[in-house]
């Protein structure tokens, strides 16, 4: 059967490949590195989309919308920043096709852009060109602005949803009095970010901050959430950027404090993007397929009716469309999925993959004893259930698998978080893709720039919090006063 | 002060300018036709995206997302629409930047793209090459899909909102088994666009369908709704298309039929752009600011206190407050502006610039009376109410509100239709802006082309249900058998 997967432990990068091809999810384009998101994965990022704008819009923040092109020269006005994104991107150099000679169609040499383009594949330069003009005094700030925008990085190895060339996202750049303000919003959206990771992905994820190597190109504290999937990889989920003065200072945007000085504005920056599809569908998926979170289905449930005929599917209709409405009133998303082109027994398959949190499943004989098949896509369990009062059941339900699915992958993360003390127990974790690895390191750049060439891991934060420990790093014998983390990621 | 706006009768172009920039909605940017739209500019378009959104969710369609790049060659596959559209494009040679030895930024030159791209102007093409992969068969159909999404034309005048390079759009793509059905979904979403453009707009439109001269690039028919402006021009305000098979042929998409043989597939087009944000503006809008309708602001009441001291603004929370609330859960969106930075006049002058449709001015005489000040924005008019059973009074003046502006306009566009026989009347007509010209036509593309060149106006629609009438060609003298609508367009 086409539908089938390559199993987990086979071969997981093959799993996950296969799997967002045949649920639907996404594919790759005729454009290399971009891909193309099908409906069924872009209704998922639609509601993640919807749970975060009201997050954002609940702290305060409103949308606008910038251009998609940055001139080139706008990247070299903050010196890090241009080393870490003006690199890679696509460059806009002309602004007209013609037809040559012998039909074909070519790009106009006269219509040659005096300066180039470039794609954004971040925003801070464009936005803070243009809050200059927005922020005279202290009357103007904060400044609380999100953008839900698409952004190019030339990526030369892609992975669907992971690394594509084009992306979805939204990036949030705030202007603030004081650099305190700022700090607080940059902690404050990784806490937002947390909880919906948590809450809505159900995915647990240790808060940190970054080491100075990986943090953002123009940032002085990068702070992140990262993730660990069932590979025993992490991902970084989302990150939430101090930029300090240094845009402020690149594109001279000063307001005026209330006694009247001139002051540069602070300023914070804050992302999330369509890789959260990729962190979701590889913490719970199994090798039927999808598994979703119900707050971030499209259709929580499913009702798939067996019957002979169009008089026995009439009788299914008469107890199916009734729940179907108590459903809804409820707020729960149903599909009655009475097609007759597919037999039962596929769209079982079809759902299963697709990850839909709960099926029921109608029959004559059910009809007779007043019951439903009720599947949970999770457990994969079944159980037969009386209709009488049953919606209230299958609220619950969905709560108790929304719960599940984080438990589980909390208990995964734990389970996947070891302190190593050696070197030689480094490597092995590492080896054998265990997960985090909680160890010593001596707080150099060339220590953890070593330990990368070495072994591949990176440090993928400093936790929030953290325990402070004496200790000795594991690759130099150091003194080190705190543990971070360690993992292979994606 | 500097709030205040060019009067339409002084400079009708003036003053849309001004007040585009004044209220905050959009602003240019530092890349030459590009535009910023500004938070309040932002939140009427997520207003307008959120009604389409739902409209074309209950008419079967899904949403996807398509690459922003598409391959130069595509463009080719169809003939008429690479002159249509591949003309005037942003278009991406290189992939990379890196650092001169003098420091500065330029294009890698060993990063010279094999195949250049061409930034969307449209997705047609991308889209056709990714439902060949999707169409296999009629069970595949029809293929129901809309994109929200940024696109670019290279535009040498523009104008905010209603003609810049880089605008939001959503462009629906459908395929169907069957011609008829194709011209079924063109109709059925050319309904769905009037629907919103009337009711939630507040503008009303002509229905019709394009001449060939007038036609997107690549279809057999393009249906339109036009909307006539305060200024006697008319706007196209959406366009649905329907295509024939002309991309299935340039694609090669194919299904097998229920009879098992191989057919081409036929296909729709449609969408609406932030233009809609002009028409909006031009619509309603008044020598004080925007003019909304409520339905599409985002801030339907604002409500503004008049008080001395920090006690008097607590006596009138004791008041305001409840009644934000109740007026909150009537669906009404409330903002209590109690800001001690700004005075009473400033703010009145603010959320009239603003166009928030109802403001609730409540002073101290007020709290005494038991009684609040209702100002409505549209007519500008005042009234003293009780502030007892307010709330569903302010539900019905909102709903007031929204249908005055409509039959304002209905009436305009009505006034400013007239019946011309004669070239004498025709330019007349034109040369004082009056609005569009119902006359009789020729037929033949080279008439048209003719009064555009002599007039400027061009044939905004043969509408639809058109009566069928006898009469000669205003330039030609040739018979005719209907009229159509001629105007100067935006």
């Amino acid at each position: 059967m086409s539908k089938e997967l390559a199993t987990r432990n086979e071969d997981f990068s093959k799993w996950y490949n296969e799997l967002v091809l045949k649920a639907d999810l996404a594919e790759h384009s005729a454009v290399k590195g971009c891909m193309v998101i099908k409906p069924h994965g872009y209704a998922i990022w639609e509601k993640m989309q919807a749970a975060l704008d009201k997050m954002f819009k609940d702290t305060g923040h409103v949308n606008a919308y910038f251009p998609l092109f940055i001139p080139k020269s706008f990247f070299s006005k903050e010196a890090s920043h241009v080393d870490g994104f003006a690199k890679e991107c696509a460059v806009v150099t002309h602004y007209r096709l013609k037809t040559a000679p012998d039909g074909s169609i070519v790009v106009d040499p006269d219509a040659k852009l005096e300066e180039e383009l470039i794609v954004r594949p971040t925003s801070e330069t464009i936005i803070w060109n243009t809050y200059k003009g927005w922020i005279q005094s202290y009357r103007d700030l904060p400044l609380l602005i999100n953008q839900w925008a698409n952004v190019v990085r030339w990526e030369m190895r892609t992975r669907l949803f992971l690394r594509t060339t084009e992306f979805l996202w939204q990036e949030g750049h705030t202007a603030h009095a004081t650099a305190e303000e700022a700090v607080e919003e940059t902690r404050k959206m990784l806490d937002v970010y947390a909880d919906f990771v948590e809450n809505y992905m159900a995915v647990p994820v240790v808060k940190g901050v970054k080491t100075a190597n990986e943090r953002f190109a123009g940032a002085l504290d990068t702070y992140c959430i990262e993730a660990m999937l069932q590979d025993g990889k992490a991902l970084q989920a989302g990150t939430s950027h101090f930029l300090g003065q240094n845009f402020a200072k690149a594109f001279d945007v000063k307001f005026a404090t209330k006694e009247g000085k001139q002051e540069y504005v602070w300023a914070t920056s804050w992302g999330v993007s369509t890789r959260l599809m990729g962190a979701l569908i590889m913490s719970h998926s199994d090798d039927n397929g999808l598994v979703l979170p119900p707050k971030l289905a499209p259709i929580q449930v499913v009702i798939v009716p067996i019957y002979k005929g169009e008089e026995g599917l009439e009788k299914i209709r008469e107890v199916v469309l009734p729940l179907k409405k108590k459903l809804e009133s409820f707020g729960v998303s149903v599909k009655f999925d009475d097609r007759d082109t597919q037999r039962p027994g596929w769209k079982f398959a079809e759902y299963e993959l697709k990850g839909v949190p709960v099926r029921i499943a109608v029959g004559e004989r059910d009809l007779a004893n007043g019951t439903v098949e009720v599947a949970r896509r999770d457990t994969l369990s079944k159980e037969t259930v009386p209709v009488e009062g049953i919606e209230t059941k299958i609220v619950e339900l969905l709560n108790t698998i929304q719960d599940n699915l984080f438990q589980m992958a909390l208990k995964r993360k734990e389970e996947l978080t070891t302190k190593v003390d050696t070197w030689d127990e480094f490597v092995k974790l590492l080896e054998n893709k265990a997960g985090f690895a909680s160890a010593h390191w001596d707080g150099t750049p060339e220590t953890e720039q070593k330990i990368k060439e070495m072994t591949k891991a990176t440090i993928r934060c400093i936790p929030l919090n953290n325990p402070q420990e004496e200790g000795t790093c594991i690759l130099t014998g150091k003194p080190s006063k705190e543990r971070v983390l360690f993992a292979i990621a994606y």
